[in-house]
Parts: structure tokens; sequence; C-alpha cells
């Protein structure tokens, strides 16, 4: 981090060297913690869940400026500022808009914008992650701040440049075994299909997402729902052909290597309907004849489908609940989805997911990996269910919770129901490919931690604390992803 | 624990020595902790409320054998090792089905089971519970492992079948100065009354459990009810005899020493029914011509009705509400209600508890002991009502949350609005017998941890503290239950 | 703290020096705590939210005696208290009846039972606060007992005879910059203006909290509504006329120093009615006619309101929803209000409150700081929201958990999504003139304690952290507020 100029190496008064960075303070903890963390630094990343085009390795040309690849793209970033009080204009975030005159912002002002607001996001994993980024992966170690930030930006546009920054060489120096994309269900995989043909052996396998033909909900849907028959050659105007096209695709994704599917629904809700109820129900929803809970119904519907298809293709299945999309319906519109305008909600999965677990929740060939935005159901839900039911795994903190206090309490509101073996360890869900390392690291830095105050109260011996480290950071993404 | 070879008795380097085992690990913290923990270490175990069967004590035979005793019977630990896959049937739970041709598993299979998935319990307190009982009342420091479990299996085989090793001699040797039993409101008491009778001065006191004759939900209540009805010679065609019926049965626990009563309800929902409708309701319900919300209904109702029967004879009532009985139906209705696939829900207490605390809260006579299973509760609803109402006790953690972290955090959610004298201590709620001591040395442990703390911040003096832990590990529970 | 007897200065056997209150024990931490506490320790108090009556500055005559003015008039302590079985009236809580012949109990009375359940205190911010103030505020070191409580209480009552511990003298030794009172919006502020009117500069400027007119589900309403047309000038009986009163009195208040409104709700909700439907549902709420959801429907279109207002004359809106009031009916009827018989309830802010950040969020000149009592929405909704919207800033932990461990759970579940400036550093909501310090000293302690860790971890270099420990003890609440 180079917000210690002078306390590179050793540590200053107080403070930790720099490779202490999110150890314990307590002494004996920490050395513990430092051993372990040395038995998992340069393991392999392995990234199952995350945001980078695949686009971008396919081409393998120059990422974009600093400011667009560290700041417009990255919600976390942009709704900080913005809840400072920088318009959403000035941050060229969302799709632009043709009707609007205004000049998009210049890279390096939107730069001077994080500058400038910089202390706002002290102490928040946005800034770590990003001081991290620019120490580990660009090598500066100036602090940012008005006065500097435009050397940096310089710096940083820079080495964007250089061909050591391309997105190959970045995944190939980040030790990245393996990268799972996020993709429409629609998506034809050419970008992945490119990767793999190609001499360049990085690992990039696709992921299945197809809420926008899942959600009918969505206002896109009956388009997408349309495109999806297009594809997979199949009448999508029954029921029957709707779903023969969902496996099909499913099908085409394993072919290019997929492991897994991921849905992100506004509820955990799994209902199995009858086949005429469910054929009425498309049917309704088809003629835009439905309404919000039809909506749901379907949705719920659908969740029983993916699982029951997952017990057959052996896709595993992710499932992120409980965000309200676009709390900001205003800006939303104007803005676009991207914003930082999401809102997470309480959250059920007791009843909720209960169909699907007695169904399938004992099924050797079924995995289902669940995510909260809930925190409260940490304790309370998600890691009794995990600790009874074979197909059910906890994923890592997510989104508003993936930061070092996040993570803690996450293995603090876990373990004693559902132990470390029924977690997938972490996923980065990173939006921007520099930002991955640091992502890992901080995790990996807090798993040691936690894992060291256990040795230190005596309830793991050394050596199975040194082992979980490695399962957390490495062996169980693998397992539980089957990559 | 004899999982830390080599450091019996000295810390090795980073590892507390044995003796601190859960002491936080900061120097002068746990040298607190450690004083503290002397003061409480070696007191009588109290123990309010639990699982194990008084026909155990009274019969004063041995043993089962080591799985059936510390496996089969203890749902903790068979549901861990079913959620990493290992079938329920090759684990001896639950009743066995005399339609069922397979096999019941042999003991032996059983405990390897156990040790080739003991990483899977790496942290959690089943284990941690496990490891000290093998270790304080076995004898064993041998680490368990796939090489290491016949050989302890047959050790422990070996202690089971000495006469030290009878329930009565490990209920002595524990230090037990009174242990509450839970039994059916059906019950006759007879091995408890044996009990009484014999030389032996155990202090073993039956606690009334009325669920089944009370939750009109479950499928054999009117069974019960009919049963009741010929135990405590009463006409429970009526409501009025089925109450006085109640009231019958409570004395008669009351007059084997009794001094607690406890109620399981899927909510906590209490309303008092006027006479004419809890008439009709009853009659309904009795005629099978009731639905869910009338059972629901009749539950809040009898909650009121329990209350006042408490503020007349004096039993202290206990709630343990917000469990969603058998979430897995198609392997409830396979192996019974003891699998583990129990999961809680969020749960409501302010407005649930309403009528019942307005009506009876203030009353010297009664006392209210209420546990949950959502945490989130602690500080937003419990500890605020427990501050405030002289009736009312929050009990320690249950179930899912009696673990290190568990306690911790209730201890950390409701020290500000309750206080320490608004909760009663430890109850250990344990399934076997030898599990004991290691239930309460971890509430002792954690207690005097977070005692330290305290003492270490300054808010609280030594002497003080010293109080505290005794009042939690032993005055308390005796006072809260009137023991 | 006059607990720790030969410890005053140096620390005992595992104590911390006294100085060092509060802080975490580890030895690096706390001296990084040390050093940021020096730099806030003695930095002017600002207050911006708290229930000190003005006419009591205004008049600056002798405070009541010991027991009125830190015990019965502090529900915080009465609740904890009765919660110990001692009986309300025992403690010259509420309005004294006069229909209720039983004497009112004599101060010194009320002091001994504090002291009698002094141990039940025990770890509690309450005691804590007490302590804090006999020593700091009084110079009392002896602990308080049953034996010392008679001495103390006489050695209360002298000081508080003196000059300097009139009002105004308290107000000027405790460096309060600034204070906020909580004002009807029926007060005619005469003690505000008698204060500024008189050469003391003491800055005690109104606060407005219209829910007496606001709340139409209070049974005084109406009364109060009528109250409102006759000080404001305007016919109250048409809406039209209710808004301009609303507004008027909001004028006065701006008027004479008030920079904030309050709102307690029992729910966050907000919705706009049209000006149709808003003129039918008050109608229909005055002539009586009105039910609960009518009620609750005119709370969420006049929290609209006053939004819109505030965004008209620049008041900040501070909302403190979720407390079920008089949780207690029975006790409420015969004592009143303010018997510390609230309880938090679950509550939502997502949907409650997008349809006011919606339509107010992004407006530069709006300001809303929200409170709650349900800690499972900080990292849940709040953090996640006050992250986004521009205008919407979190309060402190309030009532229940405005506790050393509150405070930290507040840091470490909103840092995360909202960090340091999104939240208004600390506001005491005191309820005592001499307990302001010692809630301000706890805040200042627990925060630089905070940040000390975040040093320590490396996550925060020494310098923020010293600026960040000023912005939460004194800049953020200015800003914020505008004062």
């Amino acid at each position: 981090m180079t917000a210690f100029p002078g306390q590179d190496e050793a540590a200053g008064p107080g403070l930790a060297p720099r490779d202490d960075r999110l150890l314990p303070p307590e002494p004996t903890v920490r050395g513990i913690a430092r051993e372990l963390y040395r038995g998992v630094r340069d393991l392999p990343l392995v990234s199952p869940h995350g945001h980078i085009e695949a686009a971008d390795l396919a081409a393998n040309v120059r990422l974009p400026d600093p400011a667009t690849l560290l700041i417009s793209r990255d919600h976390y970033v942009t709704r900080l500022l913005h809840s400072q009080g920088v318009p959403l204009e000035a941050l060229a975030v969302g799709p632009s808009d043709p009707h609007d005159r205004r000049a998009t912002p210049q890279p390096r002002e939107i730069w001077r914008r994080l500058a400038a607001n910089w202390h706002a996001l002290r102490g928040m994993p946005s800034r770590f992650w990003l001081e991290q980024t620019l120490e580990t992966v660009f090598g500066i170690r100036t602090p940012l701040s008005p006065g500097t930030c435009d050397s940096i930006y310089d710096e940083l546009d820079d080495c964007l440049g250089r061909e050591d920054f391309l997105p190959q060489a970045l995944f190939d120096r980040f030790g990245l075994e393996v990268m799972v994309t996020t993709d429409s269900a629609l998506d034809l995989l050419e970008h992945h299909r490119a990767i793999a043909e190609r001499p360049w052996p990085g690992r990039v396998l696709p992921g299945f997402r197809p809420d926008d033909v899942a959600d009918a909900g969505r206002p896109a849907w009956r388009t997408a729902v349309e495109r999806l028959g297009e594809i997979a050659s199949e009448n999508v105007g029954t029921y029957a052909g709707y779903i023969r096209a969902l496996e099909n695709r499913r099908q085409f994704f394993a072919s290019h290597g997929a492991t897994s599917t991921d849905h992100g629904h506004p509820s955990a809700s799994a209902e199995l309907l009858d086949e005429g109820e469910a054929e009425r129900l498309y049917a309704r929803l088809l003629a835009r004849a439905g309404d919000l809970a039809d909506a749901e119904r379907f949705r719920a519907h659908m969740l029983m489908q993916f699982a029951r298809m997952s017990c057959e293709d052996g896709l595993v299945m992710q499932l992120h609940p409980g965000a309200m999309r676009g709390h900001d319906r205003p800006m939303t519109a104007r803005f676009g989805t991207d914003i930082g305008a999401d809102i997470p909600t309480a959250t059920e999965y007791a009843h909720s997911l209960r169909p699907l677990l007695e169904r399938h929740g004992h099924d050797p060939r079924f995995r289902l990996i669940v995510f909260t935005l809930d925190e409260a159901t940490y304790s309370r839900e998600l890691a009794p269910m995990a600790g009874y039911y074979p197909a059910l795994l906890l994923g890592p903190p997510w989104w508003f919770h993936d930061s070092p206090e996040g993570l803690r309490r996450f293995r603090a509101w876990t373990l004693e129901s559902a132990g470390f073996f029924n977690t997938v360890g972490f996923t980065d869900d990173a939006r921007s490919l520099p930002s991955i390392p640091a992502r890992h690291d901080v995790a990996r830095r807090v798993d040691c931690g936690f894992l060291a105050g256990l040795v230190a109260e005596r309830r793991l011996t050394l050596e199975d604390a040194h082992e979980t480290a490695i399962d957390l950071a490495y062996r169980l993404p693998k397992l539980a992803y089957r990559l």
C-alpha cells in the first residue's frame, strides 16, 4: 500500500510491516497467521465466478484508459463517489446516450474526481483493492492525492500501453489457473472458442447465466426468448420447446467447457408447478398477460427446472438472490442498470429453498452454491441448511460484504453449523482484470488470520490450519465448481 | 485436546498451553481470563435443561457402544456427516424400520465414518466437544484419524464396560449438582421416582414438556390428548377437562421435583382467547376439523394458559421457538424427527409475546426464560424486553449457536440492554452424558474470556468479574430455575 | 471510574491505566488508539440531537436532586432496575397521579435502590456513564455500594447546590460548542429566545420534532393540530392550511436557529399521495373516521412532505423509526410513555424509503439522517443506500445500541459499504446534562480504538486515522447538521 511512506518494508511505530497487511495485530496470532499465509500466498488463483469479459482476453488488445478501467466500469467505486455528490454523468457511468449532447467527461477528469474524494474511501475495501492494485500490478507507490493524481494517471496509462499489460499477459502474471466468466444464455461463446483454439494456454470458461431468458419480470424477456428459440432451433412458442431450448443451450455451454450456471433472482423462491400449470403460466407470460406474481411464480418454477437440469447435466448451480435491482428508477432509466443503485433486501431461504432441497438436495450429481446479501441468514438459515443437505454449499461473502469485516463475519457466523467444508472458498466476482490478485490476497489474508485465531485458542492444530488455508484458497473452489 | 502432540502442558511456538483453550490470545487479557477461570473451573455443574434419559441413570447399566452414544444419538454430528455425503442409513440414525431389510451398520463402521470425515468438522463445536470428551472423560490423547480410529474405538468400548463409566458414576465424577431432564407430559416419571427412592444421592429432576398434548398441529395430538385424559382421570372431551388434566400433570411433575416446564413452538405467538372461543376451537381441533391457522391460534392460546398456570404453581416456563421441524420431509418420514433436519427461521418476539408479558410480566411468581435461533433478535427485541420486564430472562445460545462464537455473540449483543443478570447463565442441552462437562467447560471459558475483556478495558473490576463469572457458571442457573 | 481503588493512574496487574478505558487491550493497538484519542479528547462537544430541556438552561437554577436527575429522568436506568423487580412507583417514574394516594418515594430511597441493584448493571453502558459522570463531573471516586450510597448522595446533593453546577456552568465546563434540543412543533421557543437574548454565549438551538401534529395515530393528534392552527394562524380545517401551518412553524424554528427536524415514526414508510387523496385522507382523520392503516398512510405521506419542505427550507431531516412505543400498555397507561417500555422491532428501509430517495435523494439542498434500532439493517440496507444516495447519511448507534459493543458493530458493519463519510459522527441523545461528556467520551474512545485497529492492520495510515478521528468526533456532526 503506497500510503505508508518511509515504512515500506519495516514497521513504523505501531504499524505492521507491509507484508502483514490485514493480519491480526496480536503478535502471537500474527505470527501464526504469517506462517499460514506463506503457505497460500503464491498458490495459483482459481476464479470460478466473475465479471471479466472473455472478449477482452480473446482480443488481447490494450485495456481501456485508467479511469474507464478502474473507475467507470466498477460500480463499487462510482456509487461511493456519487454518494459524495459527484454526478453520475461526470463519471461516464452507463451507456452513453446519443440524445445527450453533453460531452463525455475526459478520463483524466474522472481520475481527478477519485483523487479529490479519496478521503471518503478511507478504510473501505474499494480503496484497499485499488491501492494494492496500483502497487502490486502497476508498481506505483506514491499515495494518491489531488497533487499526485496526474502523474499517477500518466504512469498507469503508460503501463497499459505496454505488452506486459495486455490482458493475456496479466492473466499469466497473476497465476490464474482458470477463470469463469458470466455469460448470457444467448451468448454464442465465440470469444471463448477463439481463446480455446489459439496457442495461448489460459483457461477461460463460460458461465451460463440465463436470467434474461428465465426471468419473465424483465421488460426484454419476450425478445430474449424469441432469440433463444432462434439460436437453439426450437419452437419457444410452447413451454416444452422453451425448456428444450434451455437444455440445448446448457449443452452448448458445457461443450465449451462450462461447469456452472448462475441465477440472479429477486428471491430464493423455488416451487415446482405441474406440467399443465407451467404451460399455462408460460403462455400467459408470453402473451404479456401475466402480472408480477406470475413472473415470481415462473422464476420459482424455473429454479426447480434448472436444479433438475443440473442433476442431469452436472452443471453446478449458483444462486445469487436478494438484490433489489435499480432501487433508483429515474437514474437507472437514464444511466442504465450498472450504476451501483442495487440495494440488498431481507431474504428468506428456509421456506423458499425447501422444495428444491427436498427434491434434489441428496442427489450426488447436484450441487447448489448459495450466496446472500442478508447476513442475518448466515447463522440462522444458510449454515444450518448447508450443514445438513449434501448438495448445498455456501458461497463466500458477496458484493457489499466482500470486505475484511464481511469475510470475518462470514467465517465467524457459519463455522459452527456449516464448518469450512460446506463452503466453497473464495470467488472474486471481480469487475476488472487488474483487481483480481488484490481480491484474492485480501481473502487469503483474512482467512489465515481467522484460522490463526483458532490455532491460538487451541481449537485447531497448526497442521490442520495449514491444510484448511490451502483448502479455502485453492482446493475447495476447484472441487465445488468441478474445475 | 489430543490433537496437539508434544504440546501437552507447555505451549508450542505460538500455541497456548492446554489449559488456556478458548481463552483470548492477548497475554494480558488471557492472564485475567485464566484467573477468572480458576475461580469457576471446579464449581459443581448445574444442568437445568438437557436431553439425557432418566431411564439411563435409573437403570445404571452400561451405556451403549461408542458410535451409538457419541454419533448416532447426536444429531449435531450426524447432520454434519450427512452434509458430507454419508447416507443417514449408514449412521444408524432414527428408529430402525422393520420393513427395511438392509442391515443396521455396525457401530465400528459408523465410528470409521466419523474418522474418515473428521477434517470436515475442523473448528466446529461438535469436534471440540468430542475431543475434550475423549481426553477428559476417557483419557484418550491420540488424535482421531482413519489410522487410529479402531484402537480408539476399542479403548472407548473398554471404558464403557467399566464400573466407573456407568451412568451414576459419571454423574458423580462430573460433579453434577442437579440435572433436569426433558419429559413428555404423559411420562409417568417412574425412572425419576426410582432414582429418588434409591440410596444414590444424584439429583435428577423431571422437566414438563407438554408439546405433544398442547400442539394440535402434530399428527399424534389427538391420541396424546386421549392418553392425557386417562392418566389424569379427566374428561378431555371438554376444554375445561383438558385444562384440568394439564394442571393435574403439572402438579404430578412438581410433586416429583420438577421446577420448570418447556415449550417448543414454531413461533412465539401468545394470545388469550375468551373461554367460549377456546372451547369451540378445542372442539374443532379434537374433531379434526381445524386447519393450520387453528392449530397456531390454539398454541398461542395455550402459551397464555401455561403462563397463567406458572403463576399459580410456580413452575418456571421455558420457551424454545423458531425451529422449522423436519425441513426435509421425505427423510423425516423415513428416518424420524431426530436426523438433524430442523432449520431455524426468522422469529418475531416483540408483538408475539406482548399479550403474555403485559398480563404476567410483572408477576413475581412468574418467570419466563426465552431462547432463540434468530440471533438478529438478541439486540433488537430480546435484550430490550428482558431489560424491562421483571419476569423475562434470556436463555443462553441454543443449539446451532451453542459454540464459542455463538456464546460471544450472545454476550456482546445482549450485555448493553439486558446486562448479565437478566440472563440465566449456561444450560447444556446435552444429548449424551459424557459430553456434559465439555459443554459447561466451553461456556465457562468463553464467559471468562468475555469478562476478562471487560476488565482489560476497565469496564469491570477484577473483583466484580470474579463474582460475575461465578454467577454465570453457577448461581444464576440455580436462581433462575429455582433449583 | 471509581471502581478501581488503588489503581487510579497506574495499571494494576492486568488492568489498564484509567486513561486507557475502553481502548483495545493489545499493546500496539492500544498505543495507536491512545495517540488518536489524545487528538480528540479535548475537542469541543457538538451535540446536534438530545433531550435536555432548554428551560433548564434558560432558567439556570439548581438542577433537581441526584435521584431525579440521574435515575428517575433516565429510562435507561429505571427500566433496568424495574427488570430486577423494583416497582416503577418506587422510582418516581412518570407523571405523578393525583388520584394515587401513595406517597412519592424520597429521592434518597430511590438512590438506595440503585445502589442495592448496582451489580445488575455490571458491564452495562448506563453504569459506565454513571461512574464516569460521578468521577469526572462530581469528583466522586468512592465505588457505589449500599454502604457508600448515602454519603455519595450527600456529596452529589452538595455539588448540585453550588454555582459551578448550575446548568450554564456545566455547559461551559463541558466545552459544549452547540447543543440542539428536541422540541414540539407547538413549542413557542421562549426559552431558546431567552438564552439567545442573554449575555451567556452558550449556543442552544431548537430542533423541530412535529410527531405530535404529524402522527394521526396518536390520541391527542386532533387537539395538537388545532393548537397548530392557532399558533400558525392558519386554517387547519383544510389540508392546504395544515401544510402551510407546518411550513410556517419550520420557518419560525429556523428563525430561532434551528437547522434540523426529527421524525419518530413507527416505520420508515414514505409514500406521496396525490393532492386530492391527501386532502380526503386528512379530512377523514380529522373527522376521527380514519383507521390504523389511514394513520400509517398519512405518516408515510407526511414524510414525503417533510422531505420536500427540507429541500425548500434547508432544514436537515432526521428519521428515528422502528420503536414500538409503550409495549407494556397497562403500565404505560398508569405511568406514562417515559418508563422504558419501548421495544425495537424489525424495520424495513429499502422499499420504504425508495419513493423519498428517488425523488429527493440527489437534491443538494436535501439531507436525510437515518437511525435504526434494527442492527440487521446496517450492512443489509442502510450502508448500501448511504453509499449511493448523496442526500442520505447514517446516524450513529441509537438508544439500545449506544454502547461500546454497539458503536463497534456500527463501524464494523457499515464501513465497507458506506465508509466513514456517509455517517454523521456522534450524537449523544442524552437525557441529563451531567451525562453528556461521558457519552461523547465513550464514542471517541471506541472510534479511536476502531481506527487504531485499521492502522495496525495497515488499512489506514496513522495520519489519515488522526484526521478521521477528528472528523468523527467534531467535523462531521457540524457538517451533517449544518451547524
